[in-house]
């Protein structure tokens, strides 16, 4: 047999700087037994959004923008290359049966809690929908569920003129009983997005919700903090939830439902980081990234920068 | 005869939530003795830009993106849907005669103000050149007119090294007798974007000009308040007149004279809103966005949400 | 009331040569009772596509691109302006329950036939899945259906594997008893495109199939005029169903399911004359064009065109 | 003073292999009492054309992609580095006078002709407008003017619609006396793509017109050929008018009214080739090229591969 | 532990079709001791290229552009699923030592075929400079070489004026002595593309060489099969090398030196399945691919169709 | 000899207006003796990025869009014009030994500072490798430099794994003892971007290091007047090297790479403003631009701005 002398089958041939450690080289794939800090999982679905959305590629473009960071914070000279990434890989989805795609994505979220391997769980959507049965596997492997979402959209809508859409997602948890409306809390809502009856809705729910002008008048991590502190009292644990379109459509170009106005990257980043220092915060997903109308891939860049700050706390 | 089940020919086929109320679906073709509260109409004209532009395209894909914007406010828990806007439609222009289109701009934003059907009017551009004739039939029917420009330019070149330009209007209109010099106010003035001479001509015939420091040093907000004021005193009504490149060229890329250094798409907005609150503002036109230049149409969103600023008050 | 000089409230501005008819203009939305040559109606549906596609778009960039069309064939010397074109619009389809928007599509097709309102139908996909339920309304109205299929694929996979997709109308049709095997011609099958089993079936059922090297050998039309010889001897009307990934995909870059090797332009346009003057052609569908993946509408072009060639005979 | 090593401030640093010669190379700017074999000229003017264009900043894309070829022939084993190619520039056109601005492009043409510097000329569009006021120039320079007009279009569009745009260069040739009906000859008419009242008015003024089919049947070349040899009996000089979208769509995605089912780049290369060939050939101009629709340059590339044929033969 | 439903960490998740074998599925990382059909290698290395070009991203694209394709020809009713394909990997190169990194090259071939784990070997570019430590190694191992090269240029520039680039990999070999000049044989070569110093290069050399204008009165097929037949005599083994710019710029848009009146699809695809028929043909490599410029990998999925021409014999 | 009225050859025509200087008329190509105000110089160099770039294209884009921009400041109420630009062109590299390149890189800058010509100085890159030898060539002529480095990375990678990179060009510099690394500033570090051991190394050789979280706390501007202050007393020479990666990824999307969370235009802008009113700062380098990764020159147009920064001050 013949050795190889710059030929690594089955590896990818990269530059290899020896003292820096990239993120992607910390995902290891799930194995039997395996134990690690942060599962991450794909769920690859975007059949049932509303206008069409590719957001069902974003699991595999942001695992790849993960190699454009390193694991070393200079802020707090630490390096983080010891935190290991477990990836429980992405769910097969059916191609035309969509009920039994979610139930899927329940499943395996659930069997993925199972094997209580990780400390926190990262889930990469897919459109929004796929947080109801994300949220739903950790409400009955944990408990009593309280979720900060970051979204522009109170994502309630009725369940009859469409079925379960990516504007659904909330409504089903609460009507299903797997979370309470005192338990949600919405932020960065944004004008001339939602209906005055979801409006309504969030109301009668008892959902707290802080709008963009909230925000501006308040700053986003007060907001996060304060409600966090209340949160820990009620539940078990906490799910971020964060649909990307709550940033401003110059930061996050690449979402289905772009538009001005929203909050800027440095304002996402902060508010996340925020958000993860607390020891209840065990969960986030990222959703509603679209690759094919990104540009240069800023959105799932910038997701994979907020799955750093949410891992590297 | 068959009933269709599912068609309804010459309508598009489109997802309707039945709580939630689009803004394109309040625009409403004028039709004779029609009244309501704002009235649209397009100026599709950019032939006598500098620079080849295809800002005549802009009034089509400004009104597709209101179906982006629903008429809700959460921030002043107020739904919008029953202020109609009576859609005028596009100005015929002329492919070779060009002064003959300037004309055909003034002509029908006059005949469309005469009808009296509105209390306020959205002139969608076109390039900065449609505000020539656009501003001159508001002064021939309600008198002295005020303006308020957001732009980087002060858009008062010479005229006879190119004739009536986008670079011109103020100018024209100065010139002609319609608008006073002490009677425009310019906002968002850029460094490195003007000439000499034009800067001494708005000292000369007493423009006010407030460049980008000052709106870093006083904010944008108390220089439209104290201006507003300022003008009321002086006219009949106020028009304002945004030209899309004041924005910095990362949130308003597809402006044919994009630019760093510009306010942000939130200054934008809130200064908008600040404006519109004034009871003699009745108009507002938004030129120089070319849609071909655009991605995926952040700088019509902007327009959009712009109108709506301007319309839900 | 004002009379407009240059206004046409709920008229597109557009220029018009008083000597030219655009293909578009001959577009009139149905209304009761109407009658006319050729039906038109949108089947907006990709979402049972394998891989994600935006083909549900391409009814409405289709008819867009009818613009770029007139009315006069030179070749003939005849102005076809005449032909009128009775638009059913589109379909309503169901965000999430894809069964059902099957059943609609079905549905949809067998009202617009029960109309008996011209002579000729036109059907735009969407995916070719939606040949599934329009030719089974065709069965259903006029009796035995002879389909001449313009694909690199054949289209009967399994249903097992994924349901009813993209990639199983034609199985679906013969399985439910609404085609026969024998009266399907497939045309431009391609090499590397297809599986062992699915050619297997071809056989099976009697499909007759022609590759790419049959298309070199022999020349598209004699095959097509062959075929359809030998079909109107056994069925009472003739389908044709044009997948545009038939066409090398530097003619037609739009298609999902693009690749090289495939006909020409000319190859289509040519052979779709051929078959559209046989009379008992009376339906096409297109099939298989996402918009957002093509460069400048070329797919859709091309798409607008073969519609030209079918109607105007 | 110091030597520079590797700078030469004035021109630009580009890879020299010292026995190749780029054609760029070959361009001289003109000054006073050149001689040279071929004169080119920019005509860069589009604002008349009917839907916007940017055909204007073709000369200056198609000069830059000269230099994508060499100046030696394999198939004829001939250098033509000896051509020498002077350049006159491009005219400064009007930004809002478009009568003047076609009136400098007259002047500017007959001023090049009348320093009697050149044997051939190049003219560079622009849109096929300028074909009027270039064309004219010939006839008053050289006497009676054949044309062999490539092109989809008959472009003998009526005046009083439009005035005189990129439709109408043929019949503003014709009825301003500069041009023959019996002198011209289209090449590649399309059908759909034209209307009857300009068909017949070819036929009343004996134009010959050459449609696909005709190309089909016969080849170009031949056609090419015998109307040379027509022609040449008749004119005193004759002028090759080439609009690229008599090219097919896929071989030619960068002009405005692209279609499918036009003649190959190699029908386009070859033909020309056969006509630059007769020694009466004097002028060619290449219009429609719109390289911002264009991508990555493929039809200004075929462009400069055309006036190749023209020059080196 | 958990056993997954729907999870398979470590593999991608897409839909399968069980009677369909792509051609990725064929694709195993080579390992210790395996042998199989044919040797797929990367040689990711276009650094040295006159103009800068991504061809170095190119084997991943088009590796990834096998799951295009299936197994299965239905011309010749043969499905290839058995033949396997060993992935030896891509070279690692240096990121500023270009010598050695074409050492690597060299080296890494060489050692891929002192495994003697296959018959036939495939080398994805990078670009055409790869050829010369490709074919240099394949001297080595398997003594005198032929080499069939689809090409628009000669590639046999000096190396003095800028050492060794994707402008002289034939030279250097020729120079070298690791092939003979009449054991060359270039194919699609362009006017206007290569110069005179070069083009009699090769007829001192003996290259045999056919231009374009040969392949239009030829055709393509019987001259490879004729030089297939010559070299077969004179040689041990043949080697294929493909510079997809010998395609014209409509069907082979992502290469960095495009250009129109190449060959077209088919023609490329139906000579590569004729060299590929010949026994002593043993080795291919694809070059001068750049992703990055391409559109929708058009040329990479060519690229794949090549392979699979190659493959299956 | 005929005079032309609209032509002049040799010059590009473009819309004039009298009272406008555009900066880009203010370049002078040096000639012998010539003395100006600034001297720019070209460095379109960067074959040694790790990952692929075509930063070498930088220097033409930027020059180009300085016809985006006036010599006028209005803030300032003073026109630039009579500032004086010697261009010295671009330096010609080698196109594949890199070692010579960069050697002309350092020759070049170094003939042009000995040539005494101006005050100040703008090198474009390239990549930021270029900094190593233009710093090195200001160390020869006029003593000690300081630099101070708008970048998101440290730019101290070791040197054996990858030679000389643009990841170097700082360690290169300081263990060459061209600068010391008490006098190096870097300003905008971003997590998640370096490694443990090169932060480590930054604080060995006593570099001065701001991080983004130091600009959010303490403003940037107070950084660079400090430090600034600071290394005026050390240095004979200022020298500004900005890498526009220190940018966030929405206001400068050209950069290789990219990433969320970095400065704003306007933090850019007011800083080299800041930086350049410093007598000792007499020199600026701008790298790390690819105008082929770009929408619409975002990024060559904020160099453009940031050169106007340093030169009118
Ligand atoms: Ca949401
Ligand atoms: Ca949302
Ligand atoms: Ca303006
Ligand atoms: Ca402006
Ligand atoms: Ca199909
Ligand atoms: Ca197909
Ligand atoms: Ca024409
Ligand atoms: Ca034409
Ligand atoms: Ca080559
Ligand atoms: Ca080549
Ligand atoms: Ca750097
Ligand atoms: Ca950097």
């Amino acid at each position: 047999m013949v050795k190889f002398s710059y030929l690594q089958p089955g590896k990818q041939a990269v530059f290899k700087d020896r003292f820096v450690t990239k993120v992607n080289e910390c995902l290891i794939p799930y194995s039997e037994g395996a134990k690690g800090d942060i599962g991450l999982i794909g769920l690859p679905f975007s059949k049932t959004s509303i206008s069409l959305s590719q957001a069902s590629d974003a699991p595999k473009t942001i695992r790849a923008n993960l190699s454009s960071f390193s694991t070393f914070s200079g802020e707090k000279e630490k390096d983080y290359k010891n935190i290991s990434i477990i990836d429980f890989g992405d769910v097969q989805t059916h191609p035309t049966d969509l009920e039994e795609s979610i139930e899927r994505l329940h499943v395996s979220v659930r069997e993925m809690l199972e094997n209580n391997a990780c400390q926190r769980y990262i889930m990469l959507g897919g459109d929004h929908g796929v947080s109801f049965p994300s949220i739903r596997a950790f409400k009955e492997h944990y408990g009593e569920v309280g979720v900060i979402q970051w979204d522009a959209h109170h994502d309630v809508r009725n369940l009859y003129d469409g079925g379960r859409t990516n504007g659904t997602p909330f409504r089903s948890l609460i009507e299903g009983g797997h979370l309470k409306g005192g338990n949600l809390v919405q932020v960065g809502i944004r004008d001339y997005a939602n209906a005055k009856e979801y409006h309504d809705y969030t109301k009668e729910k008892g959902i707290s919700v802080y709008t963009m002008e909230d925000i501006e008048n308040t700053g986003i991590i007060p907001i996060i903090k304060k409600e966090l502190e209340r949160l820990s009292e009620l539940v078990d644990v906490i799910y971020l939830s964060v649909d990307m379109d709550v940033v401003d459509q110059a930061f996050a170009p690449g979402c289905p439902a772009i538009g001005p106005g929203g909050i800027t990257s440095r304002e996402l980043l902060a508010s996340i980081s925020a958000a993860a220092s607390h020891e209840k915060v065990k969960a986030m997903d990222i959703v509603e990234i679209d690759p094919s109308k990104d540009f240069r891939d800023l959105t799932s860049r910038l997701a994979a920068a907020s799955m750093l700050r949410f891992m590297y706390n």
